[in-house]
């Protein structure tokens, strides 16, 4: 039997059993299943960062790879449980976009809605359907069970808004996607979008502030201590300083507008 | 050969290589164990968090499972090191209550201490039977080794003592055991003593404050930002702030005594 | 087929995928493979901690593991990428000194640059090696490639200076090394040269302040809330305080000199 690997994404800290809780429900029903972290550190209900994180990390995966995220603050409403197939694997959360964007980047085959109770756990909780609802019906995916017998297909999954990336000649202005443990400032520019740049001095308009600095390759490219712009790992303009912490000299956050233009 | 899991609870932290040398310990032993992490965050030497957290989890692990939980602020001491059977599978750490709770549950069959040497690590530091002791413990049972083999049985484990829930037609009280990382205030209070509020406005005592509340079934059965009071994941009632922190609301420690009364 | 462990020790924190990513590339190469998180909370940049770190959790981990250390602040330069064959098994990172203390405690057999391009992923990143460069090594060693695959032997890898412990008749002297989650205050001073101590009353002197306190065997020993020296469960002389924080006691960081003179 191959491997089969199922990712998991939360809002859930790391102190509490509850990510805990989705791998014993996993483990009961596909023995087998590699599960790997991807963070339980989403900021809590920011449906936004936990879209993007999961964007971030899901190209390096398997085909095949099975990715529940759980960033889900209308648990108990009618937000509607789906299953999104993609031409790489799976996803399985809420349907409230945070699966999307990483989805989308795979190429969407078809959503579902998750309708079957014989493939959720046998007692459904109000508050917890990671636990009861997503993380079994990972489980039962990576076992084989067919898509279709989760339930319905759907048409309309709801789709997370950034802003638009707006370029011209001289600016590119974007949003701010997340901070990272470095203090990285993340924005959704992608790196196309920053070619034209390279080697030059930028002025960078924050809502708190705005800083003249240079786009480079890499954080060594800088002096040491100094800001600068360059494409992250995961294919997006990036605000650093060199081994420090851009965000503690520039203060920024999740949602911020950001503009590029040349100096 | 089936899958055996091994979950891991302390209060060690994450910054530290303490969980990973137990696991370490577990794999030089039996290399196919599957290890889960409940988590490492319960709070430093607080063992009757660690036996709430440890309860919660273990319902959903699939039979056959075992349990190491090492919140052991008597360690170096005379403090027995303990395994217990139980109904459904094995339980490991020391004999301080913090396994007791959880073990219970299942349906104790019995407890023995461990005095094997050869079933430990060769050099047992003073001070981390975690890696030295449980570890070991665990990987042998997963094994195959029978528990008579680790040592004695015994008669008298340390059962935790909390508070008990004590109950009249229009009021039920208990304490706090645990505030999550959500900010829901988890008290144990059973659901079945929570059924005849349902749907009923509560006043709720803590030592901080009094509020009033509703007793619903889910967090977006209140309005945003409002609390309320409900049966959480784990089956016990707690005290929830739609979409936001309870706990930030209505301050709350684990210890706490908590009454509900009808309003 | 044997079991493969490969271990991952970073600054990386835990908000971010990027240890995700590091494990999606392992598992892409080597699904097999068995990955142990040591810790990601090493201080960032604090490439002395990361190397403490791994040694205290290496020696624990059986013959064959792969470990794989990322504190890398100089990513992008030409810090070369290195393999470190020892008696044991592999290390794999950046060549600035995080890995040879781990390293040469195993017996060090050879040390080799990576600069196969076929052994990376395709697309490297400037600042991102521990995904692209590091994780792909790692995985290939454990499917069974040749060390000399990956690059030419170098002989000069970079090594770790800590302060060389000096003693004397009544007093030994050397350096903070690590801070633990716990507030045990970690030093540099081996067993060894503490044994002439034991049972003891001692004069430690920290830049903060100098204090009085007994060398015993386990916390246990010491009376509640009273600080003692004790044989850490790494093998290294510690400050600690029965049951509770020695650091906010004592107020230490790694890097701090620490003299112990009988009393």
């Amino acid at each position: 039997m191959s491997v089969k690997i199922i990712t998991l994404t939360s809002d859930f800290g790391l102190k509490d059993p509850y990510a805990a809780e989705m791998k014993a429900a996993i483990l009961g029903i596909c023995p087998q299943a590699v599960i790997v972290d991807v963070t339980h550190m989403v900021e809590k209900f920011n449906m936004r960062e936990g879209a993007f994180v999961l964007a971030s990390a899901t190209p390096y995966f398997p085909d095949g790879s099975i990715h529940v995220a759980v960033v889900d603050p209308l648990v108990g409403t009618q937000r509607r449980p789906i299953i999104v197939e993609t031409k790489r694997g799976f996803f399985v959360g809420p349907d409230n976009g945070v699966l999307m964007l990483a989805a989308e980047a795979q190429g969407v085959v078809r959503a579902r809605e998750i309708t079957s109770r014989k493939l959720m756990l046998s007692n459904i909780s109000g508050t917890f359907h990671g636990r009861d609802v997503f993380a079994p019906a990972a489980a039962h995916l990576a076992e084989g069970v067919s898509p279709e017998e989760f339930g319905p297909q759907i048409t309309d999954p709801v789709i997370p808004q950034f802003t638009k990336v707006m370029h011209s000649r001289d600016a590119v202005s974007g949003e701010v996607l997340h901070i990272d443990d470095f203090g990285n400032i993340v924005t959704n520019i992608p790196s196309k979008d920053l070619a034209g740049f390279r080697g030059s001095m930028v002025q960078v308009d924050l809502p708190s502030q705005t800083q003249q600095m240079k786009v480079l390759g890499t954080y060594a490219d800088a002096r040491l201590h100094e800001l600068l712009v360059l494409v992250g790992s995961h294919g997006y303009a990036e605000i650093a300083l060199n081994q420090g912490n851009a965000a503690e000299r520039v203060p920024a956050k999740a949602g911020d507008k950001v503009t590029l233009t040349r100096a």
